[in-house]
């Protein structure tokens, strides 16, 4: 089976191609620029590098978030067009797995944290000891303290802790973690497309197999539109899915 | 410091741009056919996207093996071309080790393993408890049953065991390991050129960098003629370095 995966929730986008769980080739590029302008050329590059065209792909899959909200945006749309235009299924996947998926077979939980600006973290806790890593918290969206209540009522063993969120806020994580925040350097910081592939095969084998207009971004919290007619309700809160 | 590093070491080449730890791009691409002419322009593409040039790389490296002879020439023989024309450094790193570094900050030790063909395995041990891995048992060549006891007299612990080697021989391995086999996906069998990168930074900081003529292929065991010559004189043997 031949999957096309992307991730373009974050600043590095990266598109991958596999045949079932082997990696066939992978691009990670920054997407701080025209990321939509480069996401169908790339893919088209890859795909004749490869020997492959769209017509012989059998899964398209992309990560819904939570991330850069236009970031996201591009990624789904492209891979529902995709999707539609072949009449090949489609899954989602997480970022905070993506990015969870750095450390596989770890035998400490691993947390995905992601800056989402307004002293926000989109966060998670996720026990990877298996190839799929399992959410323990849920990807969610709150201030980084009240993120770590949560991580310390959820487990005292040492945790590994990776992506831009960790990194801003790395002095209030060690602040409350002290020695058992494992932080990661920077170059697993960042989600890889081809660990989403395994994820959508896994996906498409449990039957999770999408309509392309059913695969919806997750934002977790409302767009900046919806935030300003939020604030001015008062009604902004911590929000945990 | 910008860095250039390649991993031209397996059916998987893969060619990766860095800033310091932080991945710019990075490409795998199947290196089947036509390595050698494949790999420049894929570096130029992936410097032009990024608005480099040759000149602005600080750092080159490169995979020098074990692995494929003549993947792992074409690799050194291209960087090895870019650190003479700039003037600028250059540092190996293993291949072990950057399958090794597809497990980062595991608490159980990993074990890299590649086919070598002629009923031998490139292998080794690393600890991969810190971003950094640690040999163990140091890369080596030998038959998988000569490794596995090797294997068994270093650790009582779970081993986590990656590469095409460890697909090749998971009966074997299963037979003496049992449970203690932990059998990473396909996907994560091959290295990630961004990897060493960071390995490569780490090495320059650490005053390792060469001449760009002193940047050899390690092939931990002789080329096809040279075992021609060596099997007539019966003295084939073992190897560990």
């Amino acid at each position: 089976m031949h999957i096309v995966s992307i991730d373009s929730s974050s600043h590095l986008a990266s598109i991958a191609l596999a045949a079932d769980d082997t990696i066939i080739a992978e691009s990670l590029f920054s997407a701080n620029k025209a990321l939509s302008a480069r996401l169908l050329p790339e893919l088209e590059r890859m795909l004749a590098t490869a020997g492959l065209t769209v017509g012989s792909i059998d899964l398209f899959a992309c990560a819904v978030g939570p991330g850069s909200f236009t970031g996201v945006r591009a990624g789904v749309a492209t891979i529902q067009g995709l999707a539609l235009a072949t009449g090949k299924p489609c899954v989602g996947f997480s970022t905070l797995a993506l990015v969870a998926m750095n450390f596989p077979l770890s035998s400490l939980p691993v947390c995905p944290m992601l800056d989402a600006r307004k002293n926000e973290v989109y966060a998670a806790l996720y026990d990877c000891s298996s190839p799929l890593p399992s959410p323990v918290i849920p990807d969610c969206v709150m201030g980084p303290e009240a993120f770590l209540d949560k991580l310390l009522a959820t487990t005292d063993t040492p945790i590994i802790l990776a992506g831009d969120g960790a990194l801003r806020y790395n002095e209030v994580i060690s602040g409350r973690l002290g020695g058992r925040a494992l932080f990661a350097p920077s170059f697993l910081n960042v989600g890889h497309a081809a660990n989403g592939a395994f994820l959508a095969l896994h996906a498409h084998r449990s039957g999770q197999d999408l309509e392309p207009g059913r695969l919806l971004p997750v934002y977790l919290r409302p767009s900046e539109t919806e935030y300003a007619k939020l604030d001015s309700q008062k009604t902004r809160q911590s929000r945990c899915f």
